[in-house]
């Protein structure tokens, strides 16, 4: 089940909301097509999820994964309880965890788990998970989500310990993050620019993926009209993009579409890659080790950003070819899949 | 004499100025009433004080604390010289903590100490208040003010060690500090605002208080007239209050009244604290472990957010009661106080 | 050939360019004078030189270093070929290290080696360096250029090994760093001013030189016309001289004579200087240990950053006296002379 890892949308949907079909979002989430497909789906039992709706959340996520999963283009990765300081939470987690593993591991690709503290916090939740997949013979990785101040201590420590274990992926959750530390809302939210160079910096040190915070100012309004609030998420999704986070969270399918195609490599940035390689390819029939293309040097190590581009082209190609489709020509396409 | 750790305001006042009465500043901070008095009143022995005036200074702090202390709203923090780089400076500081313990050592809750270097440093500042604290059988505790490159580059380090040690509250010095990193000014100031993440982030994460720098531009001129800089400072405390900072540094009795009110709960924040925690002691009466409250559950862990703001307004009220009864009607203060 | 540290202007200049005179612009850089002489002048093997033009770059610089190398004012500091993810660039950077220090190693004053990861490879290119000074009996020393994650991941750890080995420069690679970090260029770029303020508190606490990264937006065009982006790289200086970053990354001589200018102590910044150092000295000869000046307590210890000034300006006198003489008048350059 383990992937070469993308995520370009991290979308949260509450596994149980209360409605006549208490399951609406997640269905919603899990057959959701094109460019609103996001490429990891995250069914929330947490805070997305009332109190009294906890059960029907769990039942919720047992019911329709096996229903819909299989035909979901994306990973699915379940976010249950958790907190560093909550001992009763951690119990709750734990045993979500291993329920969701026991009855629909199959269907899932990963857990997300909120709310961790220092290294040892981290640690236990990947105990956790790899019980939960040894017992179930199941490949399940792990993501956590950074909003403690213990976390963003140990960013570096817990980065490290990534690289070598079950976790996959650091998510930021600056809403619990800005509590904790006693930010007060005067004006404007903290961007929190350090957090995210150094979110996206470990990340990338320790082959893990970086994921930005929500952005939850859905709707704005102007002269009386209420509309989605589209400039404002483009502008929170690039800023995420150019310091180099992986991926964007997402609260609706608007964003998803959105975040989607701005975390897509361009056009221009395929064609460059897909020269590069095949000129490589090409040159190294001949027995060279490095080729010069372009005037520059180019060997295994230079080559890997441009492989990652490719790479990245094909797997969405091959979750959600309308994506691929409407953005490249037939021919760059073609040529890129040629090169796997 | 620890009481709850509490610094909205953290105002230097000079321990000695070249005046007939050359202790009008410190005993001017002592008997401010009302918003104007800070939570904490530093007397500074250090930078604030000229070299020929050191000795006199000190016996302003012996003379004028036993006199006005009992009377003080808040806490009491000399200010000692030291320097990471200069031995005799430290035999200084050490010099100073101990005799001003030894005198007034009951009036006295805690030595600020500035110009800390690496860990070592600040484990030697904090031994000499542990000794002073022993010897005299009093309390005593203490902040150190980052302002070297080496002390940020052991933020984590020092910031643990306060988590088990006396070391109470970490204040930045930017001044010191953007000289030392050879920081020229041009334009503008640099905002540090990595380092004021990681003030922050360091001292939520070990229980510490932090405090920002102070902000020196007082007054400002236009067609010709003098006035007191109030917009310039509220932009100083909101970015403060905004990342998490817990208090500022006040070099005014103006500027303590300005951060002393941003720093003290808002009405709305004092009113939902109050409703939660009231709803959750009732549920709890019936024995539910944790409760829905407007749909979010709150348990003993998420509880702290809300008890914390109680126990600020409750702490501000013991201290200075003209200040909460200023901004909350009294049934609101009234339920407050009733819940510690 | 180690001197007090000092690189207001680090500018590269490739090895080797496909031109009649392949040596043209490295010629050009050996021979500026005046404001546009480089305090570092780094003949580029790696990035800024073609792949098939390497051989001919290392021929290059054998060549002109013993022409040139005698009279010029800076230091050379030849930048190899090195890459922390490939063992063959990292093999061809040992060669270049040992070709060059044999060659011309008494011409050379250290090596600059791009893209290192973790401790572990710093430490093996300060190991290749030190073997090559010790085999040619040369002093030669080592900057690193931080444009990894794994750099940036271990900075801390990098720059306390600075300390005590020929470590002597952190510089920034922002092309290569937003690249591995996957930061994608939409709108604007990001400016890592978490990173940099990081790099400029490490090599201050460390007694290393910071220096900031290449500005390549070299000319602009207004209306038809193209020239010269003086602001935009005034700019770019101001901003790292205001985090205290020592010296800046020059692409062309119209940039190292703007880094010099800025890098260097205005006439008041000398003149504050140099009187506080004739005071101290003045009235040390009376036996006092510190002494009062314009009520500041000045002791070794303060008085360290006064003495970088004045031997900052004393070295660049040395190097270029044109830029002295052109900034300061002849009295004050004379006393601050008088101070060494």
């Amino acid at each position: 089940m383990t992937k070469t890892r993308l995520c370009r949308t991290f979308q949260t949907a509450p596994a149980a909301v209360p409605r006549d079909d208490s399951a609406k979002y997640l269905r919603s989430g899990l057959t959701a097509e094109g460019f609103s497909a996001p490429d990891w789906l995250v069914p929330d039992l947490e805070d997305g999820t009332a109190p009294e709706m906890k059960d029907e959340a769990l039942e919720n996520v047992r019911e329709l994964l096996p229903e819909y999963a299989p035909a979901f283009s994306g990973e699915i990765w379940p976010r249950v309880e958790w907190a560093y300081d909550s001992e009763s939470l951690r119990e709750r987690g734990v045993e979500q965890i291993e329920t969701l593993a026991e009855t629909v591991g199959e269907h899932v690709d990963g857990f997300v788990v909120p709310k961790v503290g220092r290294l040892e916090d981290v640690n236990a939740a990947e105990s956790a998970v790899a019980a939960a997949g040894r017992e179930t013979g199941t490949d399940i990785e792990l993501a956590v989500i950074v909003e403690s101040a213990r976390a963003r201590s140990d960013l570096r420590e817990i980065s490290k310990f990534g690289h070598e274990s079950l976790l996959t992926a650091l998510v930021f959750g600056p809403v619990d993050y800005t509590a904790e530390l006693g930010g007060r809302e005067i004006g404007k939210r903290p961007d929190w620019s350090g957090l995210c160079e150094a979110l996206s910096n470990e990340a990338s040190a320790n082959d893990l993926l970086s994921i930005g915070g929500p952005f939850d100012r859905l709707f704005r309004e102007r002269a009386g009209v209420t509309f989605y609030n589209g400039d404002g998420y483009a502008d929170h999704v690039e800023r995420e993009a150019r310091v180099g986070l992986d991926g964007s969270w997402s609260l609706h399918p608007n964003q998803t579409a959105q975040a989607n195609r701005i975390h897509l490599p361009t056009t221009d940035e395929l064609r460059t890659a897909v020269s590069k390689i095949e000129t490589f390819v090409e040159a190294k029939g001949t027995g060279t080790g490095a080729v010069a293309i372009d005037g520059q040097m180019v060997d295994e190590a230079t080559l890997k950003n441009f492989e990652n581009t490719v790479e990245t082209v094909a797997i969405v190609h091959g979750m959600q070819d309308e994506q691929t489709k409407e953005r490249y020509d037939d021919g760059l396409l073609d040529r890129a899949l040629a090169l796997r």
